[in-house]
């Protein structure tokens, strides 16, 4: 316990000797998000923030001086009413209407037709008194888009749903029973011109339309939404699970790896090792990449508030890329270690079948990944066009940071000679580069091709979508790659954390090069001996990575309450609790309703035969 | 409707002009498979049936008579209690003992310690009267490995446990509510002599034991029961998952193909074809495996129980490797099912959750699946090595079937020079063997070299199980490939139903190839200019697949009753039946408890303040 390795806790800083007023505020900081870690998003109304957010993002100095603090002292319950019955991450196609009526300046919500329900809202069921609608806004008889509104949708006084109003629950779901997801029907419901959030658009009283922002900006509260998600919700449930079976995996015994020997402890196994470590290194890289991501926001978002959208392409593209890529890997990865945990890991005593659950949703909701990755390759496409503009015929702007590898030098062939040379942090950088560039150029340039074959532009795009799909997910591998090293960078005056913290990333890069050899392969930048190479230093790592693994997980420091998992606890005291636990199971303290209706007619019937 | 394709039930034959006879026989058969498939292993009592295999497996002929009967009428209710808390596949670890004590002729069987304590058998918790306990045999002193024990645990008078015996149930899981997986210790409770099962292995008054089967003869109803696994309860969830997704996919429109068009059927995306056709493929695939491997079980079954046991290194390779593969793919296929149709897959209505909860189970139970793949391993080594002894030196038994590629001629290079090439059965499935080949002598060098340089055996294994893992899995495919192709010759008098599962086949090795293209590229057996070649031929058979897509999937003759989706039923009215479905939901029917005791007084507790 005494090892570098467990300072390395998430929520601790590596500073030391500050001043005590910038700790005190760090430690509260510090509070807030571990308790926002130690939850991971399980708390009542957590639409509500969501629907502040897009308040702060979308209204104008007014309307959030008049709701914020409403909702801040929650004396209403706010929902953030987007996604429809028939649509969903196509906001464009929502069906949901806001006819302005200049006679009596008022909005007119409506849901033409069944499939312009919302559906799925978090709290609406049987909670909300608000909701932000998303509806297309019509004024003079001009359609203008998706716009929000604010909808109060049940009474102050008794919570029954307003006039026009039809509301209910939208019944089980594959987790998240703790949330009511909801259903909203919207039959002619009026509200104030004044509830149109007005910082990027508005309605004049006479019903003319004044743009301030771009296309874009209401896009905005989402993007807030998605950062957020990345290390309050969808992280933290990763880590959880690695801590669950990394524990358990050291407590659990199976076979024998010496006839003479006792059973080994299952973490002691290669094929185990291989299971979870991969893991482990994906947390500590998303850490890393949730971190610098958050920064970038923060910055970013001042800017577009004060209509600066210029860092909006980069953060779009990042943030939308972070989250497919995140909530892919990381529900993966859960299944990952849930599995690993055997049959204890299908228990829902171990804690893992709900994180396993909740973190398949982050694979649709907040935009649905597959969508996600190809407006990133939208972005991969338009960048790599950027670079090929001859210099001169038009201002080159400047790459964004994250594809800046567009125009590094580039070598053809891996230079690697030995198994060791895999360690280095520059060549698996370059390496993962050089691909990502290969398959942007292949994805343009099969776009091109049919389009010069005379394909319209759209079929061109959907006819290549499984091509570019591949291009963005080698991208989105990269800038995990990248950032994972210069996190690494910045611990150079703590040489202990940062070895044990490099094999981390070095085994996340070469696992991902051992993944997806063929890309490395394709045009011989690696060779089959240096993907064998690769090979053998990925399985060196997983012994160096043996000795931390436990201290590697405690250092994510959850306790034994939020793990909520028998196979989890501090102690190791597995099957004790596993046993302990079942017995308060109501299977065990209730009656069985089955014996006396089916099970002793059944015995009792032959019985009486004999 | 009336296309060919339609007829390709998978309950029909192909066959026509039988006798009617026979025809009657096929059809009563017809209609237990059919339920079978209907409910995919959602019955009760579904372990009292792998009681009675194991007891037809391992009992003697007069314990057949006597239990059989019993069983058949549910006089008794019966369960196999073998996994341990402790211990699950590593049979040899099971703690539970069974001593004899020739002075009572009885045995006396009991766990020794906590996790000793049999967990997880089915119809355990709340049901059964009887459980088939393995457990270490001990007779005159000597420790004889497992062996089953027939143990009467509930009174048939009042269901109250018998002496001795500490029952319950083993809490809440990931699914399987409807099944009561229950724990048993058992205190020093004596059975008589005769409840030891006795085909292979006898205890003779005196207590000397006489063995009369091979080591492995234990085994046998994990072999009986797997096989039945694959075509009854793993790949009918599969092909159900396959059903609702398809059909969701023709109903939900999202985005536009072109601006002027109206939004398009999601089916109509490359990406959507790329998620669900490989799926669709595969179901075939496993189809026609697992009615292939059930005929070689039946003809191997019957002469292993005769102690004929030239078939068993065979049959339970196979068996293992493909229930390891059926369940680790069907798993996957089932969870890109659910995430295909969006957040209406994350609906317990579209009856997806539940598809995919039941599959990810079967990973792990009737042995966990990297075990599995590491006996197949073992089964490549030994085959591998058996080819290698210079002939003459031994006589040299002939390869197993399944293994017969490994002294095939072989190429060097893919002759491939089109995408068309890649249509060609012989040249995938020779590609798919290459790789196998190459995989295994690569594994069986690496396990060589390590022991040549002074490892130790056992020590040597774990550290090139990855590499074993690899070469298993390579190898699974490639049987897949190649049953596949078997089952297309045997349609070539029905060509326009061969013409439309070629295209699957063909589809599911070149998926296979691609996802895997490393191992392809690796030797240079395909170049990359070839496996873009394979791409090009995988995205048209995309585009060609598309148009049966629906009569594919209506084929595998599944009612709305037994799919029990919003999402997937015949008449495709999705919308609506979602929109009735969640009415009923009692979050719409009861009271809101949290109302009283939380909303209001949060709500009112600021009005009193105004």
């Amino acid at each position: 316990m005494g090892s570098p390795v467990h300072r390395v806790s998430l929520g601790d800083t590596w500073s030391r000797q500050m001043h005590p007023d910038i700790e005190s505020e760090r430690s509260m900081k510090q509070v807030g998000e571990k308790i926002s870690r130690a939850l991971s998003g399980d708390v009542a109304l957590n639409i509500h923030r969501v629907f502040v957010r897009a308040l702060r993002s979308l209204g104008s100095e007014e309307q959030i001086a008049k709701w914020d603090p409403l909702c801040k002292n929650i004396q209403i319950i706010a929902t953030y009413a987007q996604t429809e019955l028939g649509h969903g991450t196509y906001l464009q196609g929502l069906e949901t209407e806001a006819t302005y009526d200049a006679a009596t300046q008022e909005f007119v919500i409506h849901s033409p037709t069944l499939t312009a329900t919302k559906w799925w809202p978090g709290d609406l069921g049987r909670s909300a008194t608000h909701a932000l609608v998303q509806a297309q806004l019509i004024c003079s008889g001009a359609r203008r888009g998706m716009h929000a509104f604010i909808v109060p949708i049940r009474s102050l006084q008794d919570h029954t749903p307003l006039p026009g109003i039809i509301i209910g629950d939208i019944g089980p779901k594959m987790d998240f029973d703790q949330t009511d997801n909801g259903f909203l029907q919207l039959n002619h419901v009026r509200v104030p011109r004044e509830n149109m959030l007005s910082r990027f658009a508005q309605v004049l009283p006479d019903g003319t339309y004044v743009k301030l922002g771009t296309a874009q900006s209401n896009y905005l509260p989402m993007v807030v939404v998605r950062v957020e998600l990345l290390s309050g919700e969808i992280l933290p449930i990763l880590q959880k699970a690695c801590v669950i079976a990394m524990r358990y995996s050291v407590i659990r015994r199976q076979s024998r790896l010496r006839p003479s020997d006792p059973e080994a402890k299952v973490l002691d196994y290669q094929t185990q090792q291989q299971k979870l470590f991969p893991q482990l290194a994906i947390s500590y890289a998303f850490h890393f990449l949730a971190v610098s991501l958050l920064e970038f926001f923060q910055h970013s978002y001042t800017a577009i508030l004060n209509q600066d959208f210029s860092f909006l392409p980069e953060l779009h593209a990042l943030s939308t890329g972070m989250k497919a890529m995140m909530s892919e890997f990381c529900t993966q990865g859960a299944e990952m270690c849930r599995r690993a945990c055997g049959g204890h890991g299908y228990s829902k005593l171990s804690g893992l079948p709900s994180l396993v659950t909740k973190l398949s949703a982050s694979c649709t909701y907040e935009g649905e990944n597959t969508v996600l990755y190809l407006q990133v390759a939208r972005f991969l496409v338009k960048s790599y066009l950027q670079t090929q503009m001859s210099p001169g015929s038009t201002p080159q702007r400047s790459l964004s940071p994250s594809v800046a590898y567009l125009t590094a030098p580039d070598l053809a062939r891996c230079p690697a000679q030995r198994a060791a040379d895999f360690l280095c942090p520059e060549l698996y950088t370059t390496a993962w580069a050089h691909v990502a560039v290969r398959l942007i150029k292949d994805s343009v340039q099969h776009l091109q091709t049919l389009t010069q074959s005379g394909a319209d532009q759209h079929e061109a795009w959907n006819q290549t979508t499984v091509i570019h799909l591949q291009a963005a997910k080698v991208h989105c591998y990269y800038v995990t790659v990248k950032g994972f090293t210069e996190a690494l960078e910045k611990l150079e005056n703590e040489p202990a954390i940062q070895q044990v913290l490099k094999r981390l990333c070095d085994l996340h890069a070469i696992h991902g090069i051992l993944t997806n050899s063929g890309d490395f392969l394709h045009d011989a930048f690696l060779s089959g001996a240096q993907v064998d190479m690769a090979r053998t230093a990925y399985l060196d790592l997983l012994r160096l990575i043996r000795k931390d693994a436990i201290l590697l997980t405690d250092a994510f420091d959850f306790t034994d309450q939020c793990l909520n998992s028998a196979l989890g606890c501090y102690d190791g005291n597995v099957y004790e609790r596993l046993f302990q636990w079942a017995q308060k199971s109501p299977t065990n303290t209730q009656e069985n309703p089955a014996y006396e209706e089916y099970i002793r007619p059944l015995l009792q019937s032959w019985r009486s035969k004999l």
